[in-house]
């Protein structure tokens, strides 16, 4: 995918955190910020956060820096968060349901509309409102909603099935909490989560420290 | 903390990938691989691979390639896999129940002693048998356990209190799942998972292909 694209993938790996800290500044009544105080915030340089932005067109102004409010929806657009989506979850357990119950996604535009599960224990239970569904159902339940992200949250076994059936059925962007990674298409957006990965770079500089 | 180090965090970060795919070989039997069978797998260039290994001495052998068994585990070494660590959470709602319920991290050395919550409704409560205990009790709770690792599920505002709580009472590794960017020491290792990042990366990506 980073081959179609000008920006490169770590700029963009870069933008969640300055819209994180503009919501923050903005929450806070900030209305102007100077690359050099957006350094002193997120660590980056001032020189580094000013050819960031200008990947995107310019937003500062000589002298004056940056207007948080423009700024903070400029990136918001960049980032789509302008539009709203809704997704699904196949996998109802505890992350799953975790990702279900939490408020916050939604208030960024990203709407849960129904887990689903094989386990018939599951179905029928409510997450919130979310109900969870039989995962036999799902192609049809796609046929019949808007669904832009289908989320796994399965066992490894069964993400590569589920990431076929998302793909089959038209779900251009996948959010994948299994620890594979899925075969899937160029015109197919995956981002992975990976919380063993994180977990282990978490050990090995522990160890680090250890050897020390 | 990467000024300190000799191997760069990027190849760091692909180390878990490459234990991960290991771990597939090991258990489909495959005793050994050539850099360019790893390349196939993985997608990294066998001489990006080779690159990547010889940081860490010089695992494969010409013309026979990896013993997938020894690399496997000098791999595991580096990540710190052949020891045990004690972790607690604290925030024991939705994603902090789901980490607790994961087995996978448990079988990875990896053990949850307790949950920690300030809501008296969920003090006392038991995940798997893992029970949810008074925070304010933590400090004690440390003093008299060994915990190596502190990970934060709170909501963002408790965040930076629970890692200073932490860092006193000299845990040296937290797993942030907390939308802020905690100030911290430089001995002690912060790895942050961000939920929200990677699903406004997702949504970055989708609206691409949406505006072609």
């Amino acid at each position: 995918m980073e081959k179609d694209l000008q920006v490169s993938i770590t700029v963009i790996r870069r933008l969640p955190k300055y819209h994180r800290y503009l919501t923050e500044l903005l929450e806070k009544g900030i209305r102007k910020i100077s690359s050099q105080e957006l350094s002193n915030l997120t660590g980056f340089t001032a020189s580094q956060i000013r050819q960031d932005l200008n990947n995107f067109g310019g937003f500062g102004q000589q002298g004056y820096g940056y207007n948080v409010e423009d700024l903070h929806r400029e990136l918001g657009k960049i980032l789509g968060l302008d539009k709203k989506y809704n997704a699904i979850i196949v996998g109802a357990g505890n992350l799953g349901q975790a990702i279900a119950n939490y408020k916050g996604f939604e208030d960024a535009g990203f709407k849960i509309l129904s887990l689903f599960d094989r386990n018939p224990r599951m179905i029928g239970l409510k997450i919130r409102d979310i109900e969870v569904l039989d995962v036999e159902t799902i192609k049809d339940y796609i046929a019949n909603h808007k669904v832009e992200i289908g989320i796994i949250t399965t066992p490894k076994e069964s993400a590569q099935i589920i990431a076929q059936i998302y793909i089959e059925s038209g779900i251009k962007g996948i959010w994948n909490f299994a620890p594979v990674d899925l075969v899937h298409p160029d015109n197919i957006v995956v981002e992975n989560v990976r919380l063993n990965d994180s977990l282990f770079i978490l050990s090995y500089f522990l160890n680090q420290f250890d050897n020390k």
